[in-house]
């Protein structure tokens, strides 16, 4: 199985890039909605709450591991690399790279939240790649608990979107990374108040092609994947939000369950 | 010592009126930031995450213990008085029995998170009291993350608790419970929009009354407690922005500290 975890449910947004990207292949999906939202936490417990997470997802049976989790990638996937035997991906670097492809004058902008944003991870991999591009940064830590809250089109979510991007429509970017997976909820507003020539970069669909190109050079771990529908989305703690907004965004009925965190 | 705790930041606002009402009284504030916000989470988690929480202050002290956060005290305080030998207060019942006093025409409205409202204690204690009272209930749940943002005074978030409120202010209450200890932060604006002739009740407020009232009425209890100023703040995760938000609201320099949770 392909197994992905994130703090909640923005992990759902890479879920839907596997469906498309990688359709066939079974997957356990893994939310920690007991401890969400990881994105104002500290590095340290970040750390803890990852690593017991992807150690649910391999007792489960993941043979890989995507990190569907902004903040997880940013402040403990070397952390986890060292934890974890299994191949595991992370979102950073693949979305760092198709921004620096994409960009004309080199000017990225990213939103993220605070621990993502603190970390610095993408000034650093994007100016080891390229010392010239200039990166804007602001976090946007509301767009989290909205989209949990299902507020995808109010005017109050525009305006906070709207007041999040300000800073970096004025530093004239051509390049916005959504540095955190529940953004892509958010995409279409997110387009309108940075402007149609901003193109929007989406971590999600970056590691998903990263992970199919993987899995073509590895055929070994390739045929150890389960294929087959019988997804599993657990979390561990399941409200009726998560299940309302997992069967919205997915578009289909889905195998929801619960693990709970020792 | 005063053992408070809370889900995060929130009991700050309860610590505000002890220093007030119970002024000399030494202070072990606990809040369970590595695992905030609980309003959102299944009764089951809330009660586990609870017992851990009131474990923590009898282990560092306390004698007697405060529930600052409206969703413990909602769905946790029996299964807690079951496990804790200690006096433990809650903040429902004593914010129901001034809502009952205050109202004039039978109509009281509350805001809470969603746990709190779906848990209907408010109703449910109310209508035990007097049934001819009516309740309109409202989860309010995007005003603790715009709290915990430090969101005080926004366009935003005025927008936000305008239309939280409407629903409540179309079925003319005149008392309102904030039964979530974040909220008092937004009492400006939740006055505003609700209208100056709806009396608010602080449930922080009502609970150190009634702690006052215990502890005078015993003499044995009230003489274990330490006096003086040497109050501890500890969280189960130490970042910036606690630190910020405790230095403001509390308005003066506090002894932060971090207790891990296992």
């Amino acid at each position: 199985m392909i197994g992905i975890f994130d703090s909640g449910i923005g992990g759902l947004t890479v879920v839907k890039r596997v469906f498309e990207i990688l359709p066939g292949y079974q997957i356990l999906y893994f939310g920690d909605t007991a401890r969400t939202p990881y994105g104002g936490r500290s590095r340290e417990v970040i750390q803890k709450y990852a690593l017991e997470d992807a150690e649910i997802l391999i007792e489960n049976g993941a043979k890989i591991i995507i990190i569907a989790c902004n903040t997880v990638s940013a402040v403990a996937f070397d952390f986890l690399k060292e934890k974890i035997k299994l191949p595991i991906f992370e979102v950073v670097t693949p979305a760092v790279e198709k921004a620096i492809q994409i960009t004309r004058n080199k000017r990225i902008g990213v939103i993220g939240t605070r621990a993502t944003v603190s970390s610095k991870i993408f000034e650093k991999l994007i100016h080891e790649k390229n010392p010239q591009i200039q990166v804007f940064q602001n976090p946007a830590p509301l767009l989290v608990p909205l989209v949990e809250e299902g507020w995808l089109k109010k005017p109050e979510t525009r305006m906070i979107v709207k007041k999040y991007l300000l800073p970096l429509k004025l530093k004239q970017i051509d390049t916005l990374i959504l540095a955190c997976t529940h953004y892509p909820f958010l995409k279409e507003i997110i387009q309108r108040k940075i402007g149609q020539r901003v193109k929007l970069v989406d971590p999600g669909e970056a590691v998903v092609l990263i992970v199919k190109k993987f899995l073509t050079q590895n055929p070994e771990i390739e045929k150890s994947l389960i294929k087959g529908g019988n997804h599993q989305f657990m979390v561990s703690d399941l409200t009726p939000k998560f299940q309302e907004i997992a069967k919205n965004w997915l578009g289909r009925e889905v195998k929801l369950g619960e693990i709970k965190i020792k």
